[in-house]
């Protein structure tokens, strides 16, 4: 039975929570800021390669803005109080759709421009209920792995397309299993559409191209009339944690409404021209991200994530030589890009063992008498396997390989 | 005479400020954001290189948080106002060392821990008056590349000289110049510390500690007297920009006051005691940061921080000889991390040189007819030069030595 992401996140100091600090935003301790380090390094690589342009948008919009997006209407509960500047109301944002709205229209576009695509791990807050709060799965300050593309019609299936790739590509580095995907639909009728699209059969357009972007995926998925946003429909990846949690961490949304409350253009060969947008998470939020993936694996991080991954172990640390051996490896390990902390307090080498599988370090190497002068290492794995004593060299070319690989065996 | 941030910032698409974001809050636009991310990466090593421990804290705190460390008495005018969340006021922070004492308390500390360095990329915010906003220069929403280090007080002197050394390395590899040090003394007595401190030796240690830094340095500083913060002395680079501005960019700041404030301590041999701490910052914040780069450069950043570091110019891009070379080399090139794009419009040739000349382009490849077939490309440098047409194999490994040692130097 694993173990929730509360106790985990305690036990492994990845996160706390303070008196000091509002309710519901939690701080990420070093080594809880290691893995989120990785998992940001990841999927901003990710982005790139797939032809994002990331941003930095400021986490404050005006109250205006809102308005205009339609939150401050459909919102205003779980936002907080807007604040006086000395110009006007401003308020913490709820979500980043229109500072990436506003990228979009620091400049005139052009059809040449489309897929246009913005990312950011962007900083928002929602004014949840204290009593839905819960550790890292719910909370009130949130980093989310956000993105919008603005579209052409005709680009939509393919752009969705390429998501969820992405999604499938990450919840397989990050060994997340067990998720399904949720197609919400408009359900019985234009009545949700009709406000906003003078034509519905964009509705079918979009609600078609979400389920053969999903049909060709080749992956079952549950439909949900009259779920859809009211700006349109949209897939959500649902995601198994402990004691029958389940949440959505990844989405993909197709909107036709705020294009048009921005009113924004792009210059086409027959004039201008409305874009469609569509929002987008791969990984959700960074702190969601981190409580499945702590329930799932039970704190056993894979090893591209884990906060130390390799701990050196000499059998009796005031032994010279055995001291040498454990540095030596050490900065070698270092160099090839690991994470590494030697082991050599007072403690018996029991006590010291216990604490690494503690902290599930993923490679514990025990360095004695037998090891130290022929320049091996006795590598203790997470699932209790032992390989035979290794040249530290091989083990380091190993372990990196693991972790550049950002593969989920432990060993090669 | 080299042009204001805020103009380069417009033509070169950096950032952007819209009636819909709150003054003084601009928006990082994807050429801003590369140049933020590649500084985010240089400090981020830099600071795991020297054994500082990354953290992420909300932007928030609880006003309480504030009435403890001071700020609400003596920063109130700079804050902006509070948010009831239903649990008491929160608001968005002016400073982020609290959080980092939250990070510091979130368990029990021992002498083997210190020197502890914490270290964030943390937003912060200013209701700085309407009047007193520059461009990226002063804003009311800002990234600071903030550090703090909680000590012994005999670790004061080594602590400060890292951060110096620190300091100096970034200067060099940002090619920034004319800096010098100002070191902000208690001044005419034991005024502003008598509240705070029992033993005014503290202040004559702090400040010898400083100034020794500096002297080891070997770099001159002007002596301030008066110019303290109350809680204790510092260190300012004053950097100059255009037309006279100088403002302060890193800092060094000696506290004895916060740590007794929040009752921190950690065990030691003898019982507990409690650390010193040293507040420091060596980019400043993001913003102020890209500001001065942009004057000092006059928008010609150095090759690793340029948004586009190759631009490719076929002569006739509708010549599929050289469209294909193009592409090889922007391929090549690509693989070996550089930033590239391929200018293949419509337009003359002399138009598309002129354009990347204004992108401040560090190298600009012209492939016409000679070079396509013979796998060659004829570079221009910024600076004016043209390298006789080289080899694109050695153009590639040459600028990628450029970029990847984040050297000044053009052309190896």
């Amino acid at each position: 039975m694993n173990v929730d992401h509360r106790r985990l996140g305690r036990e492994l100091d990845l996160f706390a929570f303070d008196p000091l600090l509002p309710v519901g935003m939690p701080v990420w301790l070093p080594a809880g800021a290691v893995v989120r380090g990785a998992l940001e390094r990841y999927i901003v690589e990710a982005e790139r390669a797939a032809g994002y342009q990331h941003v930095y948008s400021p986490p404050l919009g005006r109250q205006q803005m809102y308005e205009v997006s339609g939150h401050w209407d459909h919102y205003a509960d779980a936002m907080f109080a807007p604040i006086e500047d000395g110009s006007g109301q401003i308020v913490v944002r709820p979500s980043n759709c229109p500072h990436h709205i506003v990228v979009y229209r620091s400049r005139r576009r052009s059809w040449r421009e489309l897929p246009l695509r913005i990312a950011e791990l962007g900083g928002m807050f929602r004014n949840e209920p204290s009593g839905s709060l819960s550790g890292l799965s719910r909370v009130r300050a949130m980093v989310l792995n956000d993105g919008h593309h603005f579209l052409d019609p005709a680009m939509v299936a393919d752009e969705v397309a390429l998501v969820l790739s992405m999604i499938e590509h990450a919840y397989a580095v990050l060994g997340l299993s067990g998720h399904h995907y949720r197609l919400s639909l408009r359900g019985d009728g234009a009545r949700y559409c009709a406000k906003h699209m003078a034509d519905p059969e964009l509705w079918d357009k979009a609600e078609a191209a979400l389920a053969a972007a999903l049909d060709d995926l080749g992956v079952p998925y549950e439909p949900v009339p009259g779920e859809a946003a009211f700006y349109g429909p949209k897939i959500d990846v649902q995601v198994p944690g402990c004691g029958g949690r389940e949440e959505s961490l990844s989405s993909v949304q197709l909107d036709y409404h705020l294009p048009a409350r921005f009113e924004l253009s792009y210059a086409a060969a027959d004039g201008a021209r409305q874009p469609v947008m569509l929002h987008r998470s791969v990984l959700g939020s960074m702190e969601r991200c981190l409580s499945f993936l702590l329930e799932q694996h039970n704190g056993n991080l894979p090893v591209w994530l884990a906060p130390v991954q390799v701990v050196l172990l000499p059998v009796n640390p005031s032994d010279p030589a055995q001291a040498r051996a454990a540095g030596e490896v050490a900065n070698a390990a270092r160099s090839a890009g690991l994470r590494v902390e030697v082991s050599a307090g007072d403690e018996q080498l029991g006590a010291r063992m216990r604490r690494a599988r503690l902290a599930r370090v993923p490679y514990r190497l025990v360095i004695g008498d037998r090891e130290a002068p022929a320049g091996l290492v006795a590598v203790n794995l997470r699932d209790g396997r032992r390989l035979p004593p290794l040249p530290a060299p091989a083990f380091v070319a190993g372990a990196a390989a693991v972790a550049n690989a950002r593969g989920l065996d432990p060993w090669p």
